[in-house]
């Protein structure tokens, strides 16, 4: 994985001059589609009014906010907020010598381990790109720590709770630390797929969450962490700057974690899209396979068309996709898409049936 | 320096609980009294047009933005903006194996270097709080880099560039990094002051800047470095997580930096009134000394008082005031004043005077 790669992330519309002219249909970044919760303005209004002060030191009103939100004990599990779920993953990678990372994954996993001058195995997703809880477990015995997304990214697949159990129990006994990214968890629409409850039995877990898909806040910068391991959440925050999450964001959980209609219309919005864009493309020659993924987003495979040429066709249309062959284990034939609106989502299946792909 | 040492700043008006109730004028913070400029509302609003794509991963309007307002040619010069100051200082101090850290000053520049295992060796200011050129000379044959405020925090004394020449002579034939915290340096109101144009000249520079301060914009958390060392910059960017500039952040920039009357009346009237509450201070008995710093606070030394006995007599009187002895080599009898406005300046000397202090 050389530089380039470390770099390469969806939604990079400024490198691809995308914001000059033309409007750009972004189906590479990953956000939900129904923007931002209307009960964003009056956090922003609420922010305004103290911007001229530091936010607390310790972020005591967001924790109990974010406590709240989750149904968890603020005492119990330990929350640490920090700037964007990415501070929150380099914190938690930073304290390992060595680590299992399952791939394919989101690429700063592995650029954070590469800074952090942490070891790495890879536990490569099966081919039908569910996970391998057998492979995970062998490798857990010659690391420090497990870092695995639920659902994962790209392909959108949840853990397995009952076959994740023995890998729970493992750690639990000996040690080693379980870090899930549950970054897209909300739009899977059932509680009981999150590690949310296990975590606060299970010492060994360590999750991490954020408002910037869900919510449509990329650019306001807030995730954070949740474990009941206390000498976990210590050593992190001993590690991390003061005042790293902004006054926006501060002030952000409040107001949108209890904006329930958009929660749940969101859940809703994006899981029918998602049924419908699945049904549409799967129709498409171009297209041979699209995974069962449960978050707001399809990993298909390509037919007679690479990536790179399906990308070039889509942008000369305005249409941004993602290329995946910057991932581990996935080759030139591979693409994310976001799930969008209707009719986003018939733009894009338009464009791709008017050339015949 | 304990634990408890390193999470002591000013401002900590959370831990202190003294949001509820009654109001509390805030002396321990070193914000601009005017307050943020009007035109943060429109970068507000243009960074809520955007909050739901992810900022430009490279901040290429930012990194101009700053170019222009700073006079910089921003290809000679590299920008790198961070998550407020304090995100790149830890990032540059990473860096380093040992270093020359001049004190008293802020107290994140020990906790960076305690955190990433860099050994440092202090170069104390003199009994005069000017600094010791000779003993930073001395001091960096056997170190890496020096790290220097201009102005320095808590005194608020300049760097005498005739002076400084000569250890910027010796870093740059033998290879050592000054790093430069400038956070203040806006409320001297002399550009000559800054090492900006020394900056393009001499590799071995690096500076930081931030608005935290003179654009009372704490909250918003930007700040950033500046070196025509592009080896330096690379490795700084290298270790930086993507995105750790929020949108209002980003956004704000490009409409404080070019609002030039905000600017002219913030350098003159924290310059008035911190002539005037200087006046004012060495009047009093329980004031010994205030030192002539050239920024937006004063540093006092006590008579017959303890900084405690005096804090918590302020308090008393809803007033909050900076305690100094948990800098280096300042004892338990100097204080540090934010200047603020003519009737706040009058509010804190009325009420030290009905106590006879």
């Amino acid at each position: 994985m050389n530089e380039k790669t470390y770099t390469q992330h969806g939604g990079d519309i400024y490198t691809e001059g995308l914001l000059k002219g033309n409007k750009i249909l972004d189906f590479s970044a990953n956000i939900n589609f129904l923007g931002t919760p209307k009960s964003l303005e009056s956090a922003v209004k609420e922010a305004m009014k103290s911007i001229t002060r530091y936010p607390d030191i310790e972020y005591r009103r967001l924790k109990k906010t974010i406590a709240d939100y989750l149904h968890i004990d603020n005492d119990k599990l330990k929350i640490i907020p920090g700037n964007g779920a990415a501070e929150i993953i380099d914190l938690a990678v930073s304290l390992f010598k060595s680590m299992c990372i399952v791939v394919p994954s989101f690429s700063e996993y592995e650029r954070c381990a590469h800074i952090h001058g942490c070891q790495v195995t890879y536990s490569e997703l099966k081919d039908d790109m569910t996970f391998d809880y057998e492979d995970i477990l062998e490798r857990l015995k010659t690391c420090e720590a497990l870092l695995i997304g639920n659902p994962n990214n790209p392909n959108g697949f949840i853990i397995d709770k009952e076959k994740f159990m023995e890998i729970i129990d493992y750690c639990d006994k000996n040690d080693k630390t379980i870090i899930i990214d549950e970054a897209f968890i909300e739009f899977v629409g059932d509680e009981k797929t999150s590690f949310i409850h296990e975590s606060s039995r299970y010492e060994c877990l360590l999750l991490i969450r954020a408002v910037t898909k869900f919510f449509a806040l990329p650019g306001i910068r807030l995730g954070y962490g949740i474990t009941a391991n206390e000498g976990l959440a210590d050593k992190i925050r001993e590690r991390q700057l003061p005042w790293t999450v902004n006054s926006f964001a501060e002030t952000t959980a409040e107001h949108i974690y209890r904006d329930s209609e958009y929660i749940r219309k969101s859940i809703n919005a994006n899981k029918d899209e998602r049924e419908y864009l699945k049904r549409q493309l799967v129709q498409l020659p171009a297209i041979s396979k699209v995974y069962d993924g449960r978050a707001n987003f399809l990993l298909c495979k390509l037919n007679n068309i690479t990536a790179e040429q399906m990308f070039n066709y889509c942008l000369k249309e305005h249409i941004l996709i993602r290329k995946c062959d910057n991932y581990r284990k996935l080759d030139k034939y591979f693409i994310r898409l976001a799930v969008k609106s209707r009719s986003d989502n018939n733009k894009l299946i338009n464009v791709l049936r008017k050339a015949n792909l």
